[in-house]
């Protein structure tokens, strides 16, 4: 005996999902069951609006249902500086730190030699293009991994005969972490970029 | 700036699902917009069947999309054994195993004292009308656990006055399992159920 038919392809849409394995799936899967009718409505709705609205905005590639993003659109930002990063959720990341009012740069994606990864792959010609007399300031917050490394470091000659400051968000102890639980590197890191107080 | 709305909703959704937080709803919504179209069809479609057409089975409480399930309707099971499981979801586990034949009766649920869940919370009057002439045994598959075995031994008390078999699964070392990974209790019960070779 198996599930019945809508309920075995519940199960198979949510293995799709990242991570989730035969287990889980089926727990989430019941998990839908006992949600109230309205729960489901809104999953269902959430799930063919995101799929068919969403779309990326036409000057930054930002998670937009518009043609352009809120951020773009929006005049009190700075234009001159420049955020450049890997995915449009790192913009949610560091729109909730509120402490940058510049613009924003979505790549899409990394540089990575494992991953066959190619600089024409990723929305680096786009971000040249965006990049004017205007410009102050570019600032690299691609992640600190190799593949992130490696794009920073690419980007960063390729700014070099651009008139315009390129910079790296700082490496170091993450705050509120402890000093033990640090793996080597960023301890490294954190030395090297130690401030005098 | 937030996710556009749609988006958000979606985070929301993948929220209500067990054991899912904040960042697992946003990699799990995002994996959505990198899914095919009749994927995304099949995710929606399968839920608003599964929570629209699911019920349980009039007999036994089996998860099913018709008022009787296979399982029940199958002629060829053997209606003298009845397993008495805790979930929907054991009644899977033990057809795959291939080693039962009998029919079921799902508890949906188990009688716990943290939890005020009584006996008459849970299918216990349906087992107890379930229980003809016919009936030569009754298996108790709850859990091991704490509310299982109370159940367990509930209905063993139950049925006492009943002239049925009424057994319970064995308890032991798990295969596959290494004897210093078992726990106490297991090891204690798989003392306790030494058989001659």
């Amino acid at each position: 005996m198996n599930y019945p038919k809508a309920f075995e392809e519940l199960i198979i849409s949510f293995r799709k999902l990242p991570g989730v394995g035969a287990k889980t799936a089926e727990r989430y899967a019941y998990a839908v069951l006992d949600m109230k009718e309205d729960q489901v409505d809104m999953f269902i709705k959430s799930i063919h609006d995101s799929f068919h609205t969403l779309c990326t905005c036409k000057v930054c590639g930002n998670l937009t249902d518009k043609e352009v993003c809120d951020i773009c659109e929006d005049t009190n930002r700075d234009n001159t500086t420049m955020c450049v990063v890997t995915k449009a959720k790192d913009i949610i990341a560091i729109e909730k730190s509120g402490t940058y009012q510049g613009v924003y740069h979505v790549l899409d994606g990394e540089i990575s030699t494992t991953k066959g990864i190619l600089p024409e792959d990723i929305r680096i010609k786009e971000l040249l293009d965006r990049i004017t007399s205007e410009t102050k300031e570019v600032i690299l917050a691609t992640n600190p991994t190799v593949d992130g490394e490696t794009t920073a470091l690419y980007l960063g000659k390729l700014l070099k005969n651009k008139e315009v400051n390129v910079t790296r968000l700082a490496h170091g102890l993450p705050m509120g972490g402890h000093l033990d639980y640090a793996d080597e590197l960023t301890l490294i890191k954190a030395m090297e970029g130690r401030k005098k107080i």
